[in-house]
């Protein structure tokens, strides 16, 4: 059972990275992404107030750049070759300072340097200079959309924490249906369902398992009755009532990886509108399975789904795109849009959500997580789609 | 009971930084901080791919940008003149080129515009323009740190909601420290605490409870026995052991409104080494609350701080800053920081926190929330704070 990504794989990425450096001509790089410094060391942290960036040095070395209090969190987890720590922020000298002063001390200066960002940002009270600021360079070069690129396509080990993931999410969705109840409380039922679920995880996974975000959980973000009819809705507190329509989401993180599982279930009754738009809601996504396969534009997914709603004459019920990648975030590009050319590839893990709207009565929407294979899709999701099984 | 912001608070907000827009001689102005927009609008959101923002026209009337899935979420919640949608992210259209039109529209070319960061920003898979390449502008000013100093001192309502935040993470605290056992999994003693917490809570606030984060919630995020001396350290899904020093953090959302209150507890028996630490940690926040008070700089209160530490011959085992404003946000600034030389004033909420940690041993951190008040500070947690009421 896997659950970590293996120290070799991080290895493998920062190679591949470097490899790109060079083709961008790049004699070195600093980054300052919090999913993509993970992507790349292993070192998961919650970004505040303190500035946390990586970067490459001209002889191709990691350095991990973090305040005090991380720095043997860093150490102990970081697969980087140094990590180098400042006191506290803002502090007597400016965090910046000492990575101004580590970037000229490892040769960043008439350099080439690759950036994703030019500086550290944060909403909690960070204020601070731009790397450009800082050094006098021979040029900046951005590697804005590079590290996410390099995420677009799952590793076998990505694909094993995402299936974990699926299979904890399913649990707790199971217990989510099973304790949904006309006169409960959204919060009472998913609280009930989500720590059932996440104490048969851990028991089952052990002491190896290390959640880096929500262990398992399944939700309806005030999806519920009505107030189901705005598609990310958060949780209202509502009470559940016979005949309500739900929309539901469950997951699990693995070391970091998520997965998407969404349902459109139903208390006790389901009225023929009702049965309606669920069975609408459920040929769209039938048709954007289908249509899925490598070698085809993200783009094309959403036309066929987009030509169903149309023949179906119900574009008016709908509002969001189809789908996205899916891995390190909840969200990741590229995504089932009429914008978006990117090419489907084996490898790329998406879901599939299409999803109708209708105001007094409710959303339908489902969402799978399904691998891109060879030669068509894996579902990596497996709760029954279809409307028996999700009476509650 | 007070459980949201009232609508002619979000008014006063919007004509006070209406004033300041006057004051930097600012026709408009574009804001995208999501926490800044939720605090002039009452319009909350989790940001994806898809941009949102807000911006104020010349004629001073307030507009949200957002893409068609939030419409009628912003029509029902946001305190605004106008709402704007685009259909989708990327779109057939980039969304910031209907954020153009707008722009145009309301009069903003050759206008001086405010601005708190050139473009929206987010991880998950959004790349598009900046403002300054959508539009010809007599000026643009950057607004970057207005919307969060107007954050820094608490209207009488934000001090309510701390305070039934501050309540309900108590309990989820009392409950936490009584399941807290030699045995078992943090994982299974936080779930246990915080449900039993939560469900409280939403019986007791009813319907009108509307959690824009977590509801109550009490953790360890893996600050166990040894593991303890990591400060911020995340779950680790560790089982506790007789002995073990824990450090602990609660509290609630209320209506985006949040506190802090951490304890350093002590599974079934102290050791003198423990105590020692403990009471060293418990005489540093001692220090740390008699030097809050209006008037005085933030950086005072670490610098009586340090001095303890420094007397106390103990210097070595710190590693951050004494504390932060909190709010809307976890961390806010100012903060009790050397280097923070901004003056501390009544109505602001900070969090009081000096640690100690001992490798081997663990980590001695209490943090409570205070209001700085006309003539010194009101406690707003209340959780006891002495050794002999936090051993488990």
């Amino acid at each position: 059972m896997l659950l970590a990504i293996p120290k070799s794989e991080y290895k493998e990425r920062q190679q591949k990275f470097c490899e790109i450096l060079t083709d961008k001509k790049c004699d070195g790089a600093v980054i300052f992404s919090v999913t993509d410094i993970f992507y790349l060391t292993g070192f998961h942290f919650h970004p505040t107030e303190r500035p946390i960036g990586m970067f490459i040095d001209p002889e191709l070395k990691f350095h991990l750049f973090l305040p005090a209090l991380e720095h043997e969190h860093a150490e102990e987890y970081g697969i980087v070759d140094q990590v180098h720590s400042y006191p506290e922020y803002p502090g007597i000298r400016h965090p910046m300072e000492y990575m101004k002063e580590l970037l000229i001390q490892f040769g960043f200066e008439n350099k080439t340097v690759g950036y994703d960002s030019l500086g550290y940002g944060s909403p909690m009270g960070y204020r601070g200079q731009s790397i450009d600021q800082l050094i006098s360079v021979k040029e900046f070069v951005s590697l804005k959309w590079v590290i996410e690129e390099m995420r677009y396509i799952k590793s076998a080990n990505e694909i094993e924490l995402i299936k974990e993931s699926c299979r904890w999410g399913n649990l707790a969705h199971r217990l989510l249906q099973k304790y949904t109840k006309a006169g409960l409380s959204e919060i009472e039922i998913t609280s009930k369902a989500s720590m059932e679920a996440t104490m048969a995880m851990i028991e089952t996974l052990g002491a190896e398992y290390k959640p880096h975000g929500k262990t398992a959980y399944a939700i309806f973000r005030g999806q519920i009755g009505p107030e189901s009819a705005f598609p990310h809705a958060v949780t209202q507190n509502l009470v559940l009532k016979k005949g309500d329509t739900l929309v539901t989401g469950a997951a699990a993180d693995v070391y970091g990886y998520g997965s998407e599982l969404e349902r459109t279930m139903f208390v006790e009754e389901v009225s023929k509108e009702q049965e309606k738009y669920f069975q609408y809601m459920h040929e769209a996504q039938d048709v954007a399975l289908a249509a899925i396969k490598p070698g085809v534009l993200y783009s094309s997914v959403e036309e066929a789904v987009q030509k169903y709603f149309k023949e179906t004459g119900i574009t008016e019920l709908t509002s969001h795109h189809t789908g996205h990648n899916i891995g390190l975030l909840g969200h990741e590009a590229p995504f089932f849009d009429l914008g978006d050319d990117n090419e489907i590839k084996p490898g790329m893990v998406v879901t599939v959500e299409p999803g109708i709207y209708v105001r007094g009565i409710g959303g339908f929407r489902h969402s799978d997580t399904v691998l891109v294979t060879n030669d068509g899709i894996e579902m990596l999701t497996y709760y029954p789609r279809d409307i028996k099984s999700l009476i509650c």
